[in-house]
């Protein structure tokens, strides 16, 4: 029972909020019962797997805790990329925002069979926010990383811009999409086989959510194939 | 010039955090030039706006931020509320997170005419989170408060378990959503005219995030109607 915050295992938890360290150690940290059970669930053994009350007093390991209410369970894993692929897939290109890159992961894993590709400039998929918004679809399909030149397939530029309304796509395909106020840069639009629009309101807001709009592309992709 | 932090409206902007205060002052804050902007061309008057540099010490006003990393701007406005209706809208039940009912309030104005009506034991529409995730579609489409039971139109109960996919819904319809571990229940499902479930893989999550459900329910009835 580890009863001190010295711990080598709590330092190393807590090195692992930092982008930094999850590079450098090639590790990060999932919390709580539901993660840690999808995790066991596709096949991943923890580096390290603390149980509060079992493996480590429960306060210190609310200490540990990246998302703030504390937790019963830290598991501790190695991180894994896929390859890009699939008939349907997505690509994410400047999306910081680490809850909508998480969310983009669980919701590829419910409607498409390929992984979400991260080009230039996208959160870290294995911080604790990223890991918690995937719910777990980190794990039964890790995101990979690529640029958009090395994707195969038609390649479907999601633009707010576009004449073209989402309609239907040949597979393989790769749905992508950009950053919440820059969109997906010029180079980008210019070389993806399709540009498409999803039809919002006129008196509405200029864009969607990307994770609202990447759920919307996916599912209408799928839908018609 | 504000120079102190004992200035009185920082210190309403600090009890602001708080949802009951909020209630009870029956205001909110929203930070950042984009929210007070979109305010602004929805109609808005601020109760209070502060500017870095103008009105107040930049110090200060990082110092009452809610969002972490400062900001150059925080309005206070008076909170307001629609009434349920339009032709199509949306109703959450039970939907805890703030991120997610401010990006479903986004979604909503970009997709459908009516507003986001909340149910019970739904996340404070006017909390700093809920507020920065609607993106201003808070001040163009105020949120609406209401039973399920108050609801007029066609209500269409999203359920993972329902044997139907979501096809053509006869408007005024109304898209039902439950909160992310729960769902509906059984009441509401029991209720509802009509009870729909998006398609999901076999080998996937088995339900989506409450905000992309939302979106594709109502891209798929709006786009049928």
């Amino acid at each position: 029972m580890i009863t001190s915050p010295d711990n080598t295992q709590l330092k190393t938890i807590r090195k692992l909020h930092d982008a930094r360290w999850r590079r450098k150690l090639d590790l990060f940290v999932a919390e709580g019962e539901d993660l840690v059970e999808a995790a066991e669930a596709a096949g991943w053994e923890p580096e390290e797997l603390l149980v509060a009350g079992e493996d480590v007093e429960p306060d210190l390991l609310d200490e540990v805790s990246a998302l703030g209410s504390g937790t019963r369970v830290i598991g501790v894993y190695r991180r894994r990329f896929s390859e890009p692929g699939g008939e349907l897939s997505v690509y994410l290109h400047e999306v910081h925002d680490p809850g909508n890159v998480g969310t983009v992961i669980r919701t590829a894993h419910a409607l498409c069979d390929g992984p979400v590709t991260l080009g230039p400039d996208c959160a870290d998929p294995f911080s604790a926010k990223a890991v918690r918004a995937s719910m777990g679809s980190q794990f039964a399909r890790p995101p990979a990383r690529a640029g958009f030149d090395q994707l195969s397939g038609t390649r479907v530029a999601l633009d707010s811009r576009a004449e073209e309304s989402l309609a239907e796509v040949s597979l393989p395909a790769v749905l992508c999409l950009g950053g919440e106020r820059t969109g997906l840069p010029d180079e980008v639009l210019h070389a993806a086989e399709t540009r498409a629009r999803i039809p919002l309101r006129e008196d509405g807001p200029e864009s969607l959510n990307v994770a609202a709009a990447a759920a919307i592309g996916l599912h209408r992709i799928a839908s018609h194939a």
